[in-house]
């Protein structure tokens, strides 16, 4: 199974008053996480919006929120695909303090649309880097 | 059971190069609609963090996306309780177009920290502001 | 000369770690405050974009932070248009706690893009609008 | 004069319905630039905020928009000093597409505030790494 870590820096604007990072971000980080293992998958997501007309909409997410991520902490997602098919995907995420604590997991599902933003099939060329 | 309504306008900050809106954005509409909520069980969640020393911290959240908000849209955010008590709430969360589609509905758990960001207990005054 | 007045609430996901809101934020309620400034001008500036295809492109911005904004402030934003030409347009605003200090004051110059995201002339339907 | 280079990669969270990054997000730029820029001069902002009680907060920030950065674009933050005193700070910022255009330049100007938010001098011991 194809995994991929991301790393960031958590972002002053990523925090707030209870002095953590505030809790939206951590879906931020999954799209992150994600466009990474595209890359590891073999293609550029940005370019399969562009060439291919194909976009991955979000229809479900969750988000487990384990121990606060702090300002300035580097934190490691990584992600892999749970399921996959021509007709929905599912990826998993775990993001961690680098050598130290999982700050969050989390799982989003996502259906394909074409450029008027309707249901599609994924193109068949996209099966093997999604392991379909 | 208490319920209550918070409207809010569609940002252009808020939508992403889909033409819509981004999907961690629902979960600061989350937060909208729990504040108004508290609001509507008679206390203010500002001072409850201020002179409680309070804080709900999100222990797990969930997004169901039914249908795309867009720009300038007015979402009618409607929030209610499902289950509280002394050590952890659930807010429960439907998000519509102002006369027209669901656009998310979605769920959030919360734990109560104090001041030191530590698991503690709801303090009594708020037991019968949240039904418990 | 047209002005225009919005009322936001400081949401917690603006705040920062330093108990405050954090200051590209201010740069998020301009933009709220210039679109209730083209409604009182009599136009929706979302249907600028859709029907017209004119967007306004922001080229230059500037905010001075006089007095921190708080979480659950209100906060009222009144724009006025300071010069406007078929090739440009400032905005100037000065955001204020309701009833209290002035938070911020700050100016938007914005120049005219078609579909294709090229320089272009406002339409002459739009020169009464914004006093052209 | 010191300078830094941080590098970003545009989010698809940063990118709005004209399919560029929305304005406001280059300010979250230049924060980053700065925190670089801290460590070039040799120390760790969160540490002087955490243990000095220093806090640099924002009194004035511009920026010019000089081309449109977009999703998945690595972008180089550039930052250096231009004028630093025992009670105020400016930072200047450059950001560029890596290997291609300049998006953005802009400029904040900061003064020292301690933990309860009121006006401070700049210790003594930072005089050096800001070059005063």
């Amino acid at each position: 199974m194809k995994s991929a870590e991301a790393r960031i820096r958590v972002r002053y604007a990523e925090t707030d008053q209870m002095g953590v990072v505030y809790y939206a971000n951590y879906l931020i980080w999954m799209e992150i996480g994600r466009v990474e293992l595209c890359r590891a998958c073999g293609f550029n997501y940005r370019d399969m919006e562009r060439e291919d007309g194909i976009f991955l909409a979000v229809a479900e997410s969750s988000c487990r929120y384990r121990s606060p991520a702090k300002y300035d902490d580097e934190v490691v997602i990584r992600t892999w695909i749970e399921d996959a098919s021509k007709r929905m995907i599912t990826f998993h995420y775990e993001m961690r303090i680098e050598g130290g604590a999982v700050v969050a997991t989390g799982s989003t599902r996502h259906v394909f649309l074409n450029r008027e933003l309707q249901i599609t099939r994924l193109p068949e060329k996209y099966f093997p880097m999604f392991g379909i």
